[in-house]
């Protein structure tokens, strides 16, 4: 009932097809491509040459330095490769002894190298424990008669495994599985591939988060960002301050225990992905006042205490509370970041309250103040080994930021705002077009896909400044997302920005043809996703995805 | 990090929490109700006596009538009743015995008035076989010392068990399931109050249809309008022309038999829910030219055919082919309705096709004209006992149509359409303002919880012409969903249709309470769903929802 836009066929000699004046084609609006990784590697030379690939025999052999991070993926990518591209699930009549056997009939085809055999690893330094902000994540993979993948750090070779598994593709009737030969030389162009999740509007089940974790590696993302509490509710579990959980959380059932964090933490490193904790100071915490009310500022209305706003900013007992907890978080996330918050502060309460009225007129500060005062007394409390990151607002209100924080540009008017960010020398970590909440119809990945901070901010002429600019985050606010829907709202739509921060820039030349070409392995990826049991959602319009799980 | 519009409480005497003029309240944004039925009944006198239920010994006796559909109805809602309510699930340290047992520390309330024992069904008549359009739904509802369901109809008696399950409630604590007395008198305001779903643009399984009928039996909806084909894919498998799946449907697992569609009917049928099934004519057919090209238009361009469009309307082989799939459907899908379709013709194609061109100069008719022509031949193929429904530009058109051919309005301008359309006499089934594939960020059920038909046209002054409005449709074209996310992106948002389509109109004085109260219970209705399985997605804003599966 509703008439596609029509479709520029950019791709017509691949899907000829496609080629039609009208928008009613049968089949699927994109096609998708076959064996292409998602998000695009840096440099890919492509042969018309493929194996087949019996994939209950494909091996995995580590040539170089080993460790427990490298058994285990070695491990997981046996089993996906395996898992995925089992023919049985998509041909019920198809005995898997005929699957073993080779095929008599099989016509010559002078593209075919024959089998495909053994995956080698290597990797030529000692594994890290842990992934940080700006880790080597750059690898080579070859496929040919034998295939390699190389790199110098564990987190390239991460990397490097999922591109090989992605290269894997179903003829059309599935009755065999490819792999071409290629060669790729890859590494990300942004350090920091984020995504937000909000667990304080909706708590989020442990088991979506892993399944985040997952999409997240396959989508080459490096940081998880947990927003794990907000006003409406305080799921994390502290030791030392039980009530916060116990009066803030939703329900008793919904707390992340430590245990919790630590396995979120020890999932997410096997996939080379930081998990960097977020404790939003001085606003966005209400429910912290359900155990501790007197560490939030009373709003007045008409001379009367009405409600519960801010952190109180002149009460000691509220930095005492800070400084004690964020000792017992960075004691269970050992990321080097911290992600304080320092946005959206109700200033208006502030202003409201009448012992704060009495402590800004005797030191001369505006409410805006109060907030950078506020910041500069916490800001200290993370110790000197860790750094800061800090919504816009803590820098828009001009508080002394230590050299390394980086400021999280989320608002309205971005472009000028990290003009401004850049000029005074900070870094940057860009979210302001890729807030997740706001939905379209379909295909709103594309509005993802084109936004390219750098690109935004290229007038200043200036690479060393623009590369300050160190990546960005996709945002899953909470509001209207839980464990229903929080999988397939996300997926693939953050797919977008992790190409964005992964790839190289798109060329202002040929930009159209490359989002037209991302058209359809965005088709891919997403039923891939799907085969790999996360419920990404359709991409752009009508399409079908067999063997989903 | 984004604000909620601040929420104006007009609940504040329910709800005292919620009085802030600050939107960071801690909690969920509108607390659910407890024990509120969706959709509101018309009647219903609660009262603040209440009975404990042990939900493992409630019973439901027969005591009038009945029937298979009846008995598999009480299985089905005594399974309910215990499951959902099943207290073990929220309290794992609870042994099942406490539960059997008293409660010896019972505090006395004077509103306790024992334990719930049975509820009585007195069917008054026989059994239909199929539900119908103008099928009397309507019951009463007694729940006191004894309760009591009683209904002149199966359709009756099958929404007043929903309302029964849905009265149920938790105590806070998850200590104790109770049922208030109440006293309902119910039926409907529309007779026709559907959900469409679009198998055509992406394949949904069979399962993922099933759970729909479950969920629109929550709702009281009663008409599953299955848009089962459409240009992109032929996924319905005929036995007359079983070409049309084997090269139409996206894949050869992509298919509905004529066993799936029995099942479909009869499940539906259980449910008091009628299958109207679509075969859109002429237009949105390009999947049938995947087997029939022929019976399709070739659109010129340039002098030359470049593509298909919609069917060839002078080609006898094109209504051979419609008749005798007609009888197989007809066969196959007992409704008295049959939707075939008539919207967004190609009229452009048929003015490029040379042949096309020298029938319309001859007969001199306009493009306009021939879709006329084409419906003309095409509605008299259904037979006698079948009304057909069509979209709204077969009426446009001016094609004669039956007296009680009902008219689909979807399209813009849509209150100035059904003005016409009833001056002339017809029916009208409405949608235009329940489009499921537009979507906000959240809360957008509220913009069709407002929409009211009736009210629209109520210029008129004529109850026997506003009364045409005979019902509604929420539609879920297929472009973006499919099994992924349809069921959380339907639910609970056209249950906001099915309230506006069963109850009473909103008050022009008081409509902004009933919306302010409808917040509530939607919220406790979307955790009902996901404590049946059915993947509700958060109704507006931050929540929870405690015992989902």
């Amino acid at each position: 009932m509703f008439k596609h836009l029509m479709a520029i066929c950019a791709f017509c000699a691949f899907f000829p097809s496609a080629l039609t004046i009208y928008d009613n084609k049968p089949g699927p609006l994109y096609p998708p491509t076959k064996g292409a990784i998602w998000p695009k590697p840096q440099y890919e030379e492509p042969e018309e040459n493929y194996f087949t690939v019996n994939p209950s025999v494909i091996k995995i052999k580590v040539t170089g330095h080993t460790c427990p991070i490298l058994k285990r993926a070695v491990d997981r990518y046996s089993f996906i490769v395996r898992n995925t591209n089992n023919l049985d699930r998509f041909d019920k009549k198809r005995p898997r002894s005929s699957l073993d056997e080779k095929t008599p009939e099989r016509a010559v085809d002078r593209n075919h190298q024959g089998e495909f055999q053994e995956l080698d690893v290597e990797l030529t330094s000692q594994c890290r424990r842990y992934p940080s902000f700006n880790m080597d994540e750059s690898y080579n993979l070859t496929v040919s008669t034998t295939a390699k993948l190389v790199s110098n750090s564990i987190w390239g070779i991460l990397r490097g495994l999922e591109s090989w598994s992605q290269l894997f593709y179903f003829t059309d009737d599935f009755s065999e599985v490819r792999i071409n030969a290629t060669n790729i030389v890859d590494f990300p162009r942004f350090s920091h591939r984020g995504l937000l999740l909000d667990t304080g509007r909706h708590y989020i089940s442990l088991h979506n988060i892993l399944k985040t974790l997952d999409a997240m590696a396959m989508n080459k993302m490096n940081v998880f960002h947990w927003h794990i509490v907000d006003d409406q509710s305080f799921p994390y579990q502290s030791e030392k301050f039980p009530e916060l959980s116990e009066k803030g959380a939703f329900h008793s059932s919904m707390v992340y225990t430590k245990e919790d964090i630590a396995l979120v933490v020890g999932y997410a490193r096997d996939r080379g992905i930081r998990v960097l904790p977020e404790f939003d100071v001085p606003g966005h915490t209400r429910s912290w006042g359900e155990a501790y009310p007197d560490v939030l500022t009373k709003c007045y209305s008409k001379g009367q205490p009405t409600s519960l706003g801010p952190m109180d900013p002149i009460n000691s007992a509220t930095y005492k509370l800070i400084a004690d907890l964020i000792e017992e978080v960075q004691e269970w996330f050992p990321d080097k970041y911290f992600h304080v918050g320092g946005d959206e502060v109700q200033l208006d309460c502030w202003e409201s309250n009448p012992e704060l009225q009495k402590y800004m007129k005797e030191n001369n500060m505006t409410s805006s103040q109060l907030h950078g005062l506020f910041m500069r007394q916490v800001l200290p409390l993370l110790g000197d080994k860790v750094e800061p990151i800090v919504w816009q607002e803590v820098f828009d209100e001009g508080v002394p930021l230590p050299e390394n924080t980086l400021i999280h540009v989320w608002k309205y008017k971005w472009v000028a705002e990290m003009m401004k960010v850049l000029k005074s020398g900070y870094k940057i970590i860009f979210s302001a077009s890729w807030y997740l909440d706001f939905i379209k119809r379909g295909g709103d990945w594309e509005d993802y896909y084109k936004a390219d901070p750098r690109q935004m901010v290229s007038s200043l002429h200036n690479d060393t400044l623009i590369n300050n600019i160190v990546g960005g985050e996709a945002c899953m606010w909470g509001e209207v997302v839980d464990d229903t829907n929080v999988i397939t709202r996300v997926w693939p739509r953050a797919s977008a920005v992790a190409e964005r921060l992964w790839s190289a820039e798109m060329s202002s030349t040929r930009g159209k043809g490359e989002l037209a070409e991302a058209r359809h392995r965005i088709e891919e990826h997403a039923c891939r996703m799907r085969r790999r049991a996360i419920s990404a959602q359709p991409p752009s319009g009508a399409g079908f995805c067999v063997g989903a799980i």
